[in-house]
């Protein structure tokens, strides 16, 4: 049996990462993929924890480096005990945020030293990297207005940001994709949902699914 | 105000740590130094909850690389919100454990590569170091005996490890105090009482405490 694919989901808050990951999972479903859904920070019982560690707003300060750490702790239970296995079995995975999230949150957002989260890259997921990234993009102001109506007064400690924090992380995702454009589809989410929904099946069908390699 | 100095305990699970922390804190105490007793993995309300994720026998696998971040991860919180705070204000920190745990348990005893925990130490915390490591040292069987008459039925994820286990931890701390002659103090915790408390007794009095210097 061959491995499985990664397909991981990017962009800022308020983006519509679920409803497109929903709009994957059914697409590839369709095509006889065995999908497994999930998310970072978090996918395991511990690394739930540790999302919930990052993200709500207490008293104790969080330093961009610790908070480098604790996503790519998460991410090692993740990567471990979901996602290498799911992979292995011939399950494609459909991943909202993995490791560009962190070099466009702690590092373009936060900056965090890259050479400091290459490093955890290289030692949490050597042998694991996304075979296809949709990033969802959109202008910070537009997705924050979606994020925070939708949060209410209970905004977490991203969804709590300036625009200006959030400009610096749209302009880190941008600089990826540019980088590695085979790997990165950016899609306008400011787009009609059917255009989205265009972009992100023809993304997934130059993946090849079963269904299509039939043909 | 003089920064205080950095006091940190080692060794393997039974080894007096607790007892000698509490010595030395008195010991401090009666010489005039404001002292903080701390531990490590915890010490803040969000490292202790890593601590506890750390600690806790779960069904889920936690790889010695994801163990060393979480470890990094609590002692970034510490640093930052208890140790470098309190030696600013020119108290003396006790600390139960640092990162020559780390380098022996997750380095010489699960095997984490070196360079990575020298990079997360210099990451984390580049401007504080201890001033004085005293090391209890004990065959892990005689500790081993200890530690788990201690926790009843209940050992923790460290505590239940094997005796082979903690002979390489016990090699690692060792290696650590021969490379580092001057800031550690190998104590044999198999000796009686009043042996170890005149070594640690001995240790403090070289870091010239108020007390001493007034005379």
């Amino acid at each position: 049996m061959s491995r499985g694919r990664f397909i991981t989901l990017e962009g800022i808050e308020g983006a519509g990462k679920s409803t497109v990951a929903k709009f994957a999972v059914a697409w590839l479903g369709r095509h006889n993929v065995a999908v497994r859904l999930t998310r970072e920070p978090g996918g395991t019982p511990l690394a739930e924890r540790l999302r919930q560690m990052v993200l709500e707003r207490g008293t104790e300060t969080v330093s961009p480096a610790t908070e480098t750490l604790l996503m790519f702790a998460a991410r090692g239970l993740h990567v471990q005990n979901v996602i290498r296995p799911a992979l292995e079995r011939g399950e494609w995975v459909v991943c909202d945020r993995f490791t560009d999230a962190t070099r466009a949150y702690q590092g373009s957002g936060r900056g965090v030293d890259s050479s400091l989260i290459e490093t955890l890259a290289r030692v949490v997921h050597p042998d694991v990297q996304p075979d296809c990234t949709l990033l969802l993009d959109l202008p910070p102001a537009h997705g924050l207005i979606r994020a925070r109506s939708r949060a209410g007064g209970g905004a977490d400690r991203f969804e709590a940001e300036t625009v200006e924090f959030f400009e610096r992380v749209r302009a880190g995702y941008l600089e990826l994709a540019r980088r590695e454009p085979e790997r990165f589809h950016v899609i306008d989410a400011a787009a009609p949902l059917m255009e989205v929904e265009h972009r992100v099946a023809a993304a997934l069908a130059r993946l090849n699914p079963p269904a299509r390699a039939r043909k």
